[in-house]
């Protein structure tokens, strides 16, 4: 089934002890739409400046990407610089430009009002209610949010989590958000919130479900060809809420295996600077990389 | 098969935000020796001192430890004073005192030399050497260390590496070791130091195992219930050797089991102060949270 993508559209420049990219393709609703667009029909809503180029468009449509949604305004596309250390963990911001993303109001075109599936990257929570108003009766919406979010529109926030179904975050902002260190105890406080089911991103270390209290976990897939740890969380969402929309509905069995598939698109992912990994992975790829994933963690 | 485990004998007081014990039964050799106990038989070398409580050793007995190699000494016993925070990560140290087991030099009796699994804990390399001299032709010998040895002791400790099978230690000692910062970069670089097997214990996210170019990987047993951390790492490794001693091999299949039954005894240890959950942990609950973790992970 068709999946709605709504976040941001960025040009990235991204060093690592790997190497360095200027300019390159980014934002939380590009990964997100490259990696789903290897399960189901993504139709993304967005904003970029001018200044975008036309080849970015172009590799979103090749992926079939539907960027009817895609707005491009009058001034710059929002642009990130950050930098990474040694230990790939949180990268450093050297500049943040939000341009045309600061006066991002997210107005859908009529036909995506009633997609079934939804996906509200890290923007602000007000933004994401937006949306979701502007929805029809979705069958399963997922957010992500921030630590910035979590701390300053707490209450926005938490009006967000009574609407969706499927909270995806990392470990740090379950804790900021519960003011519980344990995965499970925060997961569990979040339940209490709204979500139904609740997806904790590790980095390497993997991933952490809880869904009606049934519990899931996973590693990472084990690599040492890490360049760009850039948008390993939403693509990951993407490989994850991707799967699960083609499946048509959300079971245990869809969630464990959308984790799964999510972890390892995710894990191709941060093998190349910006989506030039991603951009070229297939099915055929993923699921040899799944058999592999299955025999190290199979007892 | 019969197993031999040659490391501390301690009492340690310990508090943590969940409580505290004072004088409780520790020391790695005592985690390791009563978590492969519910495996297969195990014989310890250790030193204690005069004040030694005899309930401790009855402790021992009871879970079918061979206790003939606890040497009792004049002077006192090993005592070891932590204290861990909210997030239960490495405790701080609030004073040690070696005691008796500052001249510790383990002498085996004679009936233990041609034991066919060897534990070394993490005592001084020179000690491991020592053990692995009095030793006729072992099946399997595992070791493992820490910080203070890998920082001061490095030849040593390489000598030690040349001559095990398998290394089991935590990510960050990895790092320590091979100044590289990837689990499985730094497991490849230990493998050529040594060791066939290598087995990173990663605390509350789970486990790493290269071994002979293959790997399993699993992520910890989610749990809210933690009372005392102290012990995870020894009653993770006694679970997994003391598997493997009782299948009477180490192959692909013994090992991953291992690494799994190791993980579970360890997430029952830090339930409890010292040894209280461990001592009462019998197969069948064991293997009921065996079928929990297989639902929680399979897919």
């Amino acid at each position: 089934m068709a999946l709605l993508v709504v976040g941001s559209v960025a040009l990235d420049t991204v060093s690592t002890p790997r190497g360095q990219l200027a300019e390159g393709l980014g934002g939380s609703a590009v990964y997100f739409s490259i990696a789903s667009s290897l399960f189901t029909p993504v139709h993304l809503v967005g904003v970029v400046g001018k200044d975008f180029p036309e080849e970015h468009i172009s590799t979103l449509e090749t992926r079939g990407v539907d960027v009817e949604g895609l707005y491009i305004a009058e001034g710059k596309t929002f642009r990130w610089h950050g930098r990474y250390d040694e230990d790939f963990g949180d990268p450093e911001t050297i500049s943040t430009e939000l341009n045309v993303f600061a006066d991002f109001s997210p107005k859908l075109p009529p036909k995506y009002r009633d997609l079934p599936f939804v996906f509200l990257g890290n923007i602000h929570p007000k933004l994401q209610l937006k949306v979701l108003e502007q929805m029809k009766s979705p069958k399963l919406v997922a957010a992500d949010t921030m630590n910035f979010w979590i701390e300053r529109e707490r209450n926005t926030l938490l009006q967000v989590l009574e609407q969706i179904d499927m909270l995806i975050i990392n470990e740090l902002e379950v804790r900021l958000l519960t003011g519980v260190r344990s995965v499970l105890a925060g997961a569990e406080k979040i339940h209490t919130m709204g979500p139904a089911t609740i997806v904790v991103k590790q980095g390497a270390y993997g991933a952490f479900a809880m869904s009606d209290g049934e519990i899931f976990t996973i590693p990472a897939f084990p690599t040492t060809a890490v360049m760009d740890p850039t948008g390993a969380g939403d693509s990951f969402a993407g490989g994850m809420v991707g799967y699960i929309a083609r499946q048509g509905n959300i079971t245990p069995h869809t969630l464990k295996m959308g984790i799964v598939y999510g972890s390892l698109v995710a894990s191709f992912n941060v093998e190349g600077f910006s989506i030039k990994s991603l951009e070229k992975l297939d099915m055929e790829t993923l699921n040899r990389r799944l058999e592999k994933f299955r025999k190290m963690t199979e007892f």
